[in-house]
Protein backbone atom coordinates (compact mmCIF):
# COMPACT_ATOMS: atom_id res chain seq x y z
CA UNK A 1 0.00 0.00 0.00
CA UNK A 2 1.18 3.56 -0.67
CA UNK A 3 0.43 6.12 1.56
CA UNK A 4 -3.40 7.02 0.63
CA UNK A 5 -3.62 10.71 0.19
CA UNK A 6 -6.07 10.94 2.81
CA UNK A 7 -3.58 10.33 5.19
CA UNK A 8 -2.41 13.98 4.43
CA UNK A 9 -5.26 15.50 5.48
CA UNK A 10 -4.93 13.70 9.07
CA UNK A 11 -2.87 15.22 12.35
CA UNK A 12 -1.70 12.96 15.04
CA UNK A 13 -1.66 15.07 18.12
CA UNK A 14 0.61 13.96 21.11
CA UNK A 15 -0.62 15.56 24.30
CA UNK A 16 2.02 16.16 27.32
CA UNK A 17 4.23 12.98 26.35
CA UNK A 18 6.65 11.98 28.83
CA UNK A 19 9.36 9.78 27.18
CA UNK A 20 10.81 10.64 23.63
CA UNK A 21 11.21 7.34 22.73
CA UNK A 22 7.15 6.82 22.78
CA UNK A 23 7.11 10.26 20.79
CA UNK A 24 9.93 8.15 18.02
CA UNK A 25 7.73 4.86 18.36
CA UNK A 26 4.47 6.97 17.41
CA UNK A 27 6.53 8.94 14.79
CA UNK A 28 7.89 5.04 13.30
CA UNK A 29 4.18 3.59 13.38
CA UNK A 30 2.86 6.53 11.65
CA UNK A 31 5.45 6.44 8.43
CA UNK A 32 4.78 2.66 9.03
CA UNK A 33 1.28 3.71 7.70
CA UNK A 34 1.77 6.57 5.41
CA UNK A 35 0.62 9.05 7.97
CA UNK A 36 3.18 12.09 8.01
CA UNK A 37 1.77 14.78 10.03
CA UNK A 38 2.87 15.12 13.87
CA UNK A 39 1.87 17.57 16.48
CA UNK A 40 3.24 18.03 19.83
CA UNK A 41 1.56 19.64 22.63
CA UNK A 42 4.17 20.33 25.48
CA UNK A 43 6.20 17.62 25.37
CA UNK A 44 8.31 17.15 28.61
CA UNK A 45 11.42 15.85 27.18
CA UNK A 46 12.09 18.09 23.95
CA UNK A 47 14.88 16.04 23.08
CA UNK A 48 12.05 13.77 21.01
CA UNK A 49 13.81 14.49 17.72
CA UNK A 50 16.79 12.09 18.50
CA UNK A 51 14.49 9.57 19.49
CA UNK A 52 16.30 6.04 18.86
CA UNK A 53 13.35 3.80 18.50
CA UNK A 54 12.40 6.17 15.26
CA UNK A 55 13.67 3.32 12.81
CA UNK A 56 12.66 5.04 9.65
CA UNK A 57 10.84 7.58 11.23
CA UNK A 58 13.19 10.50 11.04
CA UNK A 59 10.99 12.82 8.00
CA UNK A 60 8.24 12.56 10.41
CA UNK A 61 10.12 13.91 13.31
CA UNK A 62 11.33 16.73 11.50
CA UNK A 63 8.42 17.99 10.22
CA UNK A 64 6.34 17.90 13.97
CA UNK A 65 4.89 20.90 15.06
CA UNK A 66 4.77 21.96 18.37
CA UNK A 67 1.59 23.64 20.49
CA UNK A 68 1.41 25.24 23.46
CA UNK A 69 -2.13 24.41 23.98
CA UNK A 70 -5.00 21.56 22.77
CA UNK A 71 -6.93 24.38 21.13
CA UNK A 72 -3.68 25.88 18.91
CA UNK A 73 -3.10 22.20 18.04
CA UNK A 74 -6.54 21.38 16.69
CA UNK A 75 -7.14 25.22 15.45
CA UNK A 76 -7.57 24.10 11.60
CA UNK A 77 -9.02 20.83 12.20
CA UNK A 78 -12.93 20.61 11.35
CA UNK A 79 -13.26 17.40 13.22
CA UNK A 80 -11.25 16.62 16.77
CA UNK A 81 -11.12 13.00 18.45
CA UNK A 82 -9.39 11.93 21.31
CA UNK A 83 -8.79 8.87 22.75
CA UNK A 84 -9.20 7.06 25.83
CA UNK A 85 -9.14 3.69 27.68
CA UNK A 86 -12.48 4.41 29.40
CA UNK A 87 -11.41 4.07 32.82
CA UNK A 88 -12.58 5.24 36.22
CA UNK A 89 -13.65 8.76 34.69
CA UNK A 90 -17.10 9.92 33.85
CA UNK A 91 -17.44 10.65 30.06
CA UNK A 92 -19.21 13.47 29.19
CA UNK A 93 -18.58 12.54 25.79
CA UNK A 94 -19.97 9.97 23.07
CA UNK A 95 -18.10 7.01 23.02
CA UNK A 96 -17.22 4.67 19.97
CA UNK A 97 -15.05 1.68 19.41
CA UNK A 98 -11.97 2.67 16.70
CA UNK A 99 -13.17 0.26 13.85
CA UNK A 100 -16.38 2.34 14.06
CA UNK A 101 -14.48 5.31 14.49
CA UNK A 102 -12.13 4.79 11.71
CA UNK A 103 -15.06 4.29 9.32
CA UNK A 104 -16.43 8.23 10.79
CA UNK A 105 -12.71 9.56 10.05
CA UNK A 106 -11.97 8.35 6.55
CA UNK A 107 -15.24 9.56 5.73
CA UNK A 108 -14.63 12.78 6.85
CA UNK A 109 -11.29 12.63 5.37
CA UNK A 110 -12.54 11.44 2.28
CA UNK A 111 -15.30 14.38 2.15
CA UNK A 112 -12.46 17.42 0.84
CA UNK A 113 -13.33 20.43 -1.07
CA UNK A 114 -12.72 20.75 -4.76
CA UNK A 115 -10.02 23.53 -5.53
CA UNK A 116 -8.03 25.55 -3.12
CA UNK A 117 -10.93 25.26 -0.36
CA UNK A 118 -10.07 24.82 3.14
CA UNK A 119 -9.61 21.34 3.67
CA UNK A 120 -11.25 18.65 6.49
CA UNK A 121 -8.61 17.84 8.80
CA UNK A 122 -9.02 15.42 11.73
CA UNK A 123 -7.15 15.66 14.92
CA UNK A 124 -6.62 12.16 16.50
CA UNK A 125 -5.26 13.22 19.75
CA UNK A 126 -3.31 10.87 22.13
CA UNK A 127 -2.68 11.88 26.30
CA UNK A 128 0.40 11.35 28.38
CA UNK A 129 1.37 7.71 29.47
CA UNK A 130 0.13 8.17 32.81
CA UNK A 131 -2.98 10.07 32.51
CA UNK A 132 -4.22 9.65 29.36
CA UNK A 133 -6.21 13.02 27.76
CA UNK A 134 -7.26 15.09 31.11
CA UNK A 135 -10.89 16.53 30.85
CA UNK A 136 -9.72 20.18 29.70
CA UNK A 137 -7.96 18.05 26.63
CA UNK A 138 -11.43 16.19 26.66
CA UNK A 139 -13.59 19.41 25.96
CA UNK A 140 -12.11 20.04 22.74
CA UNK A 141 -12.97 16.63 21.29
CA UNK A 142 -16.53 16.08 19.00
CA UNK A 143 -16.15 12.71 20.37
CA UNK A 144 -13.82 9.94 21.57
CA UNK A 145 -12.97 6.22 20.53
CA UNK A 146 -11.54 3.60 22.44
CA UNK A 147 -9.49 0.90 21.46
CA UNK A 148 -11.15 -2.61 22.36
CA UNK A 149 -8.57 -4.04 25.36
CA UNK A 150 -9.63 -5.72 28.20
CA UNK A 151 -11.16 -4.19 30.97
CA UNK A 152 -9.52 -5.56 33.13
CA UNK A 153 -6.17 -3.59 31.60
CA UNK A 154 -7.82 -1.31 29.37
CA UNK A 155 -4.50 1.16 29.43
CA UNK A 156 -1.74 0.21 26.14
CA UNK A 157 1.72 1.75 25.55
CA UNK A 158 1.56 5.09 23.71
CA UNK A 159 3.19 3.74 20.96
CA UNK A 160 1.11 0.52 20.19
CA UNK A 161 -1.93 2.44 20.64
CA UNK A 162 -0.96 4.92 17.95
CA UNK A 163 0.24 2.01 15.82
CA UNK A 164 -3.40 0.16 16.19
CA UNK A 165 -5.38 3.24 15.33
CA UNK A 166 -3.76 3.84 12.34
CA UNK A 167 -3.62 0.16 11.53
CA UNK A 168 -7.68 0.49 11.65
CA UNK A 169 -7.49 3.40 9.50
CA UNK A 170 -4.95 2.00 6.73
CA UNK A 171 -6.71 -1.08 6.32
CA UNK A 172 -8.56 -1.63 3.29
CA UNK A 173 -11.18 -4.33 4.27
CA UNK A 174 -12.17 -4.99 0.36
CA UNK A 175 -7.98 -5.68 -0.77
CA UNK A 176 -8.53 -8.18 2.42
CA UNK A 177 -11.50 -9.71 0.91
CA UNK A 178 -9.41 -10.47 -2.01
CA UNK A 179 -6.63 -12.00 -0.49
CA UNK A 180 -8.67 -14.22 1.84
CA UNK A 181 -10.08 -15.43 -1.46
CA UNK A 182 -6.59 -16.04 -2.75
CA UNK A 183 -6.13 -18.33 -0.15
CA UNK A 184 -9.20 -20.37 -0.14
CA UNK A 185 -8.81 -21.28 -3.51
CA UNK A 186 -5.46 -22.69 -4.01
CA UNK A 187 -6.62 -25.05 -6.71
CA UNK A 188 -6.69 -28.22 -5.68
CA UNK A 189 -5.94 -31.80 -7.58
CA UNK A 190 -7.95 -33.00 -10.10
CA UNK A 191 -9.97 -36.40 -9.10
CA UNK A 192 -7.17 -38.04 -12.06
CA UNK A 193 -4.43 -36.26 -10.32
CA UNK A 194 -5.60 -38.12 -6.82
CA UNK A 195 -6.54 -41.33 -7.84
CA UNK A 196 -2.85 -41.66 -10.03
CA UNK A 197 -1.37 -40.78 -6.44
CA UNK A 198 -3.93 -43.28 -4.98
CA UNK A 199 -2.56 -45.96 -7.09
CA UNK A 200 0.90 -45.41 -6.70
CA UNK A 201 0.63 -45.32 -3.17
CA UNK A 202 -1.19 -48.26 -2.90
CA UNK A 203 1.35 -50.47 -4.42
CA UNK A 204 3.69 -48.33 -2.01
CA UNK A 205 1.45 -49.65 0.77
CA UNK A 206 1.65 -53.43 -0.61
CA UNK A 207 5.46 -53.11 -1.83
CA UNK A 208 6.27 -52.44 1.43
CA UNK A 209 4.13 -55.30 3.83
CA UNK A 210 1.79 -52.56 4.87
CA UNK A 211 -1.16 -53.92 3.79
CA UNK A 212 -0.14 -57.81 3.85
CA UNK A 213 0.12 -57.08 7.52
CA UNK A 214 -3.21 -55.97 8.10
CA UNK A 215 -6.52 -58.09 6.90
CA UNK A 216 -8.80 -55.09 5.83
CA UNK A 217 -11.38 -56.17 3.50
CA UNK A 218 -12.51 -52.11 2.22
CA UNK A 219 -8.35 -51.41 2.06
CA UNK A 220 -8.70 -49.61 -1.30
CA UNK A 221 -11.60 -47.78 -0.27
CA UNK A 222 -9.74 -46.86 2.91
CA UNK A 223 -6.91 -45.53 1.49
CA UNK A 224 -9.29 -43.68 -1.34
CA UNK A 225 -10.39 -41.94 1.73
CA UNK A 226 -6.88 -41.30 3.67
CA UNK A 227 -5.54 -39.46 0.43
CA UNK A 228 -8.89 -37.24 -0.25
CA UNK A 229 -8.83 -35.94 3.23
CA UNK A 230 -5.25 -34.02 2.73
CA UNK A 231 -6.20 -31.93 0.02
CA UNK A 232 -3.44 -32.31 -2.32
CA UNK A 233 -3.26 -29.13 -4.34
CA UNK A 234 -2.96 -29.43 -7.92
CA UNK A 235 0.50 -27.82 -8.22
CA UNK A 236 2.05 -30.66 -5.63
CA UNK A 237 -0.18 -33.63 -7.38
CA UNK A 238 2.79 -34.55 -9.87
CA UNK A 239 5.39 -34.08 -6.96
CA UNK A 240 3.64 -36.66 -4.68
CA UNK A 241 3.31 -39.12 -7.08
CA UNK A 242 6.72 -39.15 -8.48
CA UNK A 243 8.02 -39.58 -4.67
CA UNK A 244 5.47 -42.61 -4.32
CA UNK A 245 6.82 -44.14 -7.29
CA UNK A 246 10.50 -43.56 -6.91
CA UNK A 247 9.65 -45.53 -3.16
CA UNK A 248 7.97 -48.44 -5.21
CA UNK A 249 11.10 -48.57 -7.54
CA UNK A 250 13.09 -48.91 -4.97
CA UNK A 251 11.27 -50.94 -2.36
CA UNK A 252 10.72 -53.48 -5.91
CA UNK A 253 14.37 -53.07 -6.31
CA UNK A 254 15.63 -53.87 -3.16
CA UNK A 255 12.91 -56.83 -2.81
CA UNK A 256 14.40 -58.59 -5.91
CA UNK A 257 17.87 -57.92 -5.31
CA UNK A 258 17.67 -59.88 -1.90
CA UNK A 259 18.59 -63.92 -2.15
CA UNK A 260 15.66 -64.88 -0.17
CA UNK A 261 12.23 -62.28 0.37
CA UNK A 262 10.93 -61.58 3.59
CA UNK A 263 8.31 -62.83 4.41
CA UNK A 264 5.90 -61.74 6.51
CA UNK A 265 6.35 -62.46 10.07
CA UNK A 266 3.76 -65.21 11.58
CA UNK A 267 1.18 -63.53 14.07
CA UNK B 1 -14.16 -6.58 26.17
CA UNK B 2 -12.89 -9.30 28.31
CA UNK B 3 -10.64 -12.01 27.22
CA UNK B 4 -12.76 -14.43 25.00
CA UNK B 5 -12.59 -18.09 25.69
CA UNK B 6 -10.76 -18.41 21.65
CA UNK B 7 -7.56 -16.58 22.90
CA UNK B 8 -6.93 -19.34 25.38
CA UNK B 9 -5.63 -21.65 22.27
CA UNK B 10 -3.77 -18.89 20.79
CA UNK B 11 0.67 -18.88 21.23
CA UNK B 12 2.45 -15.93 20.22
CA UNK B 13 5.92 -17.28 19.69
CA UNK B 14 8.33 -14.58 19.76
CA UNK B 15 11.66 -16.30 17.83
CA UNK B 16 14.95 -14.43 18.86
CA UNK B 17 14.04 -11.44 19.97
CA UNK B 18 17.33 -9.22 20.74
CA UNK B 19 15.63 -6.34 22.85
CA UNK B 20 13.91 -7.67 26.42
CA UNK B 21 11.71 -4.29 26.36
CA UNK B 22 10.46 -5.58 22.88
CA UNK B 23 9.29 -9.08 25.28
CA UNK B 24 7.37 -6.31 27.82
CA UNK B 25 5.88 -4.85 25.00
CA UNK B 26 4.69 -7.74 23.52
CA UNK B 27 3.49 -8.75 26.72
CA UNK B 28 1.52 -5.83 27.24
CA UNK B 29 -0.19 -5.96 24.30
CA UNK B 30 -1.04 -9.37 24.57
CA UNK B 31 -2.65 -8.48 28.25
CA UNK B 32 -4.39 -6.00 26.57
CA UNK B 33 -6.22 -7.87 24.09
CA UNK B 34 -6.38 -11.40 26.32
CA UNK B 35 -4.09 -13.30 25.11
CA UNK B 36 -1.87 -14.97 27.49
CA UNK B 37 0.30 -17.49 26.06
CA UNK B 38 3.54 -16.44 25.64
CA UNK B 39 6.26 -19.00 23.88
CA UNK B 40 10.07 -17.49 23.34
CA UNK B 41 12.36 -19.52 20.97
CA UNK B 42 15.99 -18.46 22.08
CA UNK B 43 15.68 -14.78 22.99
CA UNK B 44 19.13 -13.13 22.96
CA UNK B 45 18.56 -11.91 26.94
CA UNK B 46 16.89 -13.86 29.74
CA UNK B 47 16.36 -10.87 31.61
CA UNK B 48 13.44 -10.40 30.06
CA UNK B 49 11.10 -10.87 33.02
CA UNK B 50 12.21 -7.93 34.35
CA UNK B 51 10.95 -6.12 31.02
CA UNK B 52 10.27 -2.15 32.51
CA UNK B 53 8.04 -1.50 29.66
CA UNK B 54 5.48 -4.48 30.53
CA UNK B 55 2.96 -2.12 32.26
CA UNK B 56 0.91 -4.66 33.70
CA UNK B 57 1.96 -7.98 31.55
CA UNK B 58 3.53 -9.63 34.48
CA UNK B 59 1.55 -12.60 34.30
CA UNK B 60 2.05 -13.15 31.13
CA UNK B 61 5.69 -12.60 31.76
CA UNK B 62 5.30 -15.13 34.60
CA UNK B 63 4.24 -17.85 32.69
CA UNK B 64 5.90 -17.51 29.51
CA UNK B 65 7.87 -20.60 28.48
CA UNK B 66 10.96 -21.19 26.71
CA UNK B 67 11.85 -23.34 23.70
CA UNK B 68 15.44 -24.03 22.06
CA UNK B 69 13.65 -24.53 18.45
CA UNK B 70 10.82 -23.45 16.23
CA UNK B 71 9.95 -26.86 15.70
CA UNK B 72 9.60 -27.54 19.97
CA UNK B 73 7.83 -24.20 20.32
CA UNK B 74 4.89 -25.23 17.31
CA UNK B 75 4.60 -28.77 18.37
CA UNK B 76 0.88 -28.99 20.05
CA UNK B 77 -0.13 -26.24 17.25
CA UNK B 78 -2.41 -27.12 14.34
CA UNK B 79 -2.01 -24.06 12.13
CA UNK B 80 0.99 -22.22 12.31
CA UNK B 81 1.06 -18.45 10.70
CA UNK B 82 4.60 -16.48 10.04
CA UNK B 83 4.11 -12.76 10.28
CA UNK B 84 6.74 -10.82 7.54
CA UNK B 85 7.16 -7.55 6.32
CA UNK B 86 7.57 -9.47 2.76
CA UNK B 87 10.81 -7.23 1.88
CA UNK B 88 13.02 -7.94 -0.19
CA UNK B 89 13.35 -11.90 0.19
CA UNK B 90 11.65 -14.45 -2.16
CA UNK B 91 8.84 -16.06 0.25
CA UNK B 92 7.62 -19.32 -1.20
CA UNK B 93 4.56 -19.30 1.13
CA UNK B 94 1.13 -17.80 0.78
CA UNK B 95 1.18 -14.61 1.63
CA UNK B 96 -2.60 -12.67 3.11
CA UNK B 97 -3.19 -9.69 4.67
CA UNK B 98 -3.81 -9.08 8.30
CA UNK B 99 -7.34 -8.69 8.19
CA UNK B 100 -8.10 -12.00 5.70
CA UNK B 101 -5.67 -14.00 7.82
CA UNK B 102 -7.31 -12.78 11.41
CA UNK B 103 -10.57 -14.42 9.81
CA UNK B 104 -8.60 -17.70 8.92
CA UNK B 105 -7.51 -17.96 12.45
CA UNK B 106 -10.75 -17.27 14.16
CA UNK B 107 -12.27 -20.04 12.50
CA UNK B 108 -9.73 -22.38 13.44
CA UNK B 109 -9.91 -20.94 16.78
CA UNK B 110 -13.43 -21.67 17.21
CA UNK B 111 -13.53 -24.97 15.25
CA UNK B 112 -12.46 -26.92 19.03
CA UNK B 113 -13.39 -30.50 19.36
CA UNK B 114 -15.48 -31.40 22.51
CA UNK B 115 -14.63 -32.82 25.80
CA UNK B 116 -10.50 -33.76 26.31
CA UNK B 117 -9.57 -34.39 22.44
CA UNK B 118 -6.77 -32.33 21.57
CA UNK B 119 -7.40 -28.87 20.70
CA UNK B 120 -6.94 -26.77 17.68
CA UNK B 121 -3.99 -24.29 19.23
CA UNK B 122 -2.23 -21.88 16.83
CA UNK B 123 0.79 -20.13 16.77
CA UNK B 124 1.65 -16.50 15.54
CA UNK B 125 5.40 -16.18 14.93
CA UNK B 126 7.27 -13.22 15.04
CA UNK B 127 10.79 -12.82 13.42
CA UNK B 128 13.57 -10.60 15.11
CA UNK B 129 14.06 -7.11 15.43
CA UNK B 130 16.92 -7.07 12.83
CA UNK B 131 15.75 -9.89 10.46
CA UNK B 132 12.62 -10.96 10.91
CA UNK B 133 11.92 -14.89 10.52
CA UNK B 134 14.85 -16.30 8.97
CA UNK B 135 13.91 -18.90 5.65
CA UNK B 136 14.20 -22.47 8.06
CA UNK B 137 11.53 -20.23 10.66
CA UNK B 138 9.43 -19.51 7.64
CA UNK B 139 9.27 -23.20 7.07
CA UNK B 140 7.39 -24.42 9.99
CA UNK B 141 4.78 -21.98 8.23
CA UNK B 142 1.89 -23.02 7.21
CA UNK B 143 1.24 -19.27 5.53
CA UNK B 144 2.33 -15.90 6.26
CA UNK B 145 0.81 -12.98 7.30
CA UNK B 146 1.59 -9.23 6.26
CA UNK B 147 -0.03 -5.94 8.27
CA UNK B 148 -0.57 -3.97 5.86
CA UNK B 149 2.46 -1.18 6.13
CA UNK B 150 3.64 1.48 3.56
CA UNK B 151 5.72 -0.62 0.52
CA UNK B 152 8.64 2.22 1.82
CA UNK B 153 8.72 1.65 5.19
CA UNK B 154 7.24 -1.88 5.80
CA UNK B 155 9.03 -3.20 8.74
CA UNK B 156 7.21 -2.33 12.40
CA UNK B 157 8.49 -2.05 15.70
CA UNK B 158 8.22 -5.62 17.25
CA UNK B 159 5.86 -4.70 20.03
CA UNK B 160 3.99 -2.74 17.60
CA UNK B 161 3.67 -5.35 15.16
CA UNK B 162 2.37 -7.72 18.44
CA UNK B 163 -0.25 -5.57 19.10
CA UNK B 164 -1.70 -4.88 15.46
CA UNK B 165 -2.31 -7.95 15.12
CA UNK B 166 -4.09 -8.99 18.45
CA UNK B 167 -6.48 -6.42 18.16
CA UNK B 168 -7.38 -7.73 14.54
CA UNK B 169 -8.04 -11.16 16.49
CA UNK B 170 -9.86 -8.83 19.33
CA UNK B 171 -12.00 -6.64 17.62
CA UNK B 172 -15.64 -7.28 17.59
CA UNK B 173 -16.79 -6.08 13.72
CA UNK B 174 -20.76 -6.77 14.90
CA UNK B 175 -19.95 -4.37 18.10
CA UNK B 176 -18.37 -2.03 15.88
CA UNK B 177 -21.59 -1.89 13.76
CA UNK B 178 -23.76 -1.43 16.85
CA UNK B 179 -22.00 1.79 17.84
CA UNK B 180 -21.45 3.52 14.78
CA UNK B 181 -25.17 3.39 14.44
CA UNK B 182 -25.22 4.17 18.15
CA UNK B 183 -23.25 7.62 17.37
CA UNK B 184 -24.97 8.61 14.45
CA UNK B 185 -28.67 8.17 15.55
CA UNK B 186 -28.06 10.49 18.16
CA UNK B 187 -32.30 11.67 17.95
CA UNK B 188 -32.32 14.98 16.37
CA UNK B 189 -34.60 17.85 17.25
CA UNK B 190 -38.31 17.62 16.29
CA UNK B 191 -39.03 20.51 13.81
CA UNK B 192 -41.41 22.00 16.74
CA UNK B 193 -38.13 22.46 18.80
CA UNK B 194 -36.24 23.81 15.77
CA UNK B 195 -39.12 26.34 15.14
CA UNK B 196 -39.14 27.35 18.70
CA UNK B 197 -35.50 27.70 18.97
CA UNK B 198 -35.41 30.08 15.78
CA UNK B 199 -38.80 32.12 16.99
CA UNK B 200 -36.40 32.82 20.15
CA UNK B 201 -33.07 33.23 18.37
CA UNK B 202 -34.48 36.20 15.38
CA UNK B 203 -36.27 37.89 18.95
CA UNK B 204 -32.62 37.79 19.86
CA UNK B 205 -31.15 39.09 16.48
CA UNK B 206 -33.76 41.71 16.27
CA UNK B 207 -33.48 42.61 20.02
CA UNK B 208 -29.71 43.06 19.40
CA UNK B 209 -30.11 45.39 16.31
CA UNK B 210 -28.54 42.63 14.23
CA UNK B 211 -31.43 42.41 12.04
CA UNK B 212 -32.11 45.88 11.45
CA UNK B 213 -28.37 46.86 10.30
CA UNK B 214 -28.87 44.36 6.67
CA UNK B 215 -32.06 44.95 4.76
CA UNK B 216 -32.80 41.43 3.75
CA UNK B 217 -36.16 40.56 2.33
CA UNK B 218 -36.03 36.70 3.33
CA UNK B 219 -34.41 37.13 6.88
CA UNK B 220 -36.94 34.67 8.52
CA UNK B 221 -36.11 32.36 5.51
CA UNK B 222 -32.51 32.61 5.95
CA UNK B 223 -32.46 32.40 9.67
CA UNK B 224 -34.67 28.86 9.37
CA UNK B 225 -31.86 27.28 6.98
CA UNK B 226 -28.94 28.81 9.02
CA UNK B 227 -30.46 27.05 12.08
CA UNK B 228 -31.81 23.26 10.32
CA UNK B 229 -27.90 23.73 8.67
CA UNK B 230 -27.13 22.57 12.97
CA UNK B 231 -28.14 19.37 13.09
CA UNK B 232 -29.39 20.07 16.74
CA UNK B 233 -29.76 17.57 18.89
CA UNK B 234 -32.64 16.36 20.79
CA UNK B 235 -31.47 16.64 24.04
CA UNK B 236 -29.72 19.98 23.73
CA UNK B 237 -32.79 21.36 21.98
CA UNK B 238 -34.72 23.03 25.24
CA UNK B 239 -30.91 24.17 25.97
CA UNK B 240 -30.74 26.01 23.68
CA UNK B 241 -34.06 27.49 23.32
CA UNK B 242 -33.57 28.23 27.07
CA UNK B 243 -29.63 30.39 26.49
CA UNK B 244 -31.53 32.18 23.76
CA UNK B 245 -34.97 32.85 25.77
CA UNK B 246 -32.12 34.55 28.52
CA UNK B 247 -30.40 36.75 26.32
CA UNK B 248 -33.86 38.27 24.68
CA UNK B 249 -34.58 38.73 28.01
CA UNK B 250 -31.58 40.37 28.96
CA UNK B 251 -31.48 42.46 25.88
CA UNK B 252 -35.57 43.88 26.63
CA UNK B 253 -34.01 44.40 30.12
CA UNK B 254 -31.26 46.35 29.63
CA UNK B 255 -32.76 48.02 26.36
CA UNK B 256 -35.75 49.23 28.45
CA UNK B 257 -33.30 50.75 31.36
CA UNK B 258 -31.56 52.84 29.39
CA UNK B 259 -32.64 56.21 29.62
CA UNK B 260 -32.73 56.88 25.68
CA UNK B 261 -32.59 53.93 23.59
CA UNK B 262 -29.98 53.62 21.14
CA UNK B 263 -30.94 54.42 18.14
CA UNK B 264 -29.60 52.33 14.52
CA UNK B 265 -26.04 54.07 13.41
CA UNK B 266 -26.91 56.34 10.31
CA UNK B 267 -25.06 54.71 7.32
Amino acid sequence: MNSPSFMDHLRVVLVATRNPLNIGAAARAMSNFGCTHLRLVNPYDPAYREAVSAVGAAPVLANAEQFPTVAAAVADCTLVVGTTAAGRRELHHQLCTLESAARLILRRLARQPAGRAKKNRVALLFGSEKTGLSNDDLSHCHWLLRIPTRLEHRSMNLGQAVAVCLYELARDPKAAAKFAHALKTDTPATAGEIERFTAVLTEALSASGFLDRRTVADADQRIRRLVRRLHLPHRDADMWTGIMRQIVWKLNATESSKPSPRKKPAS
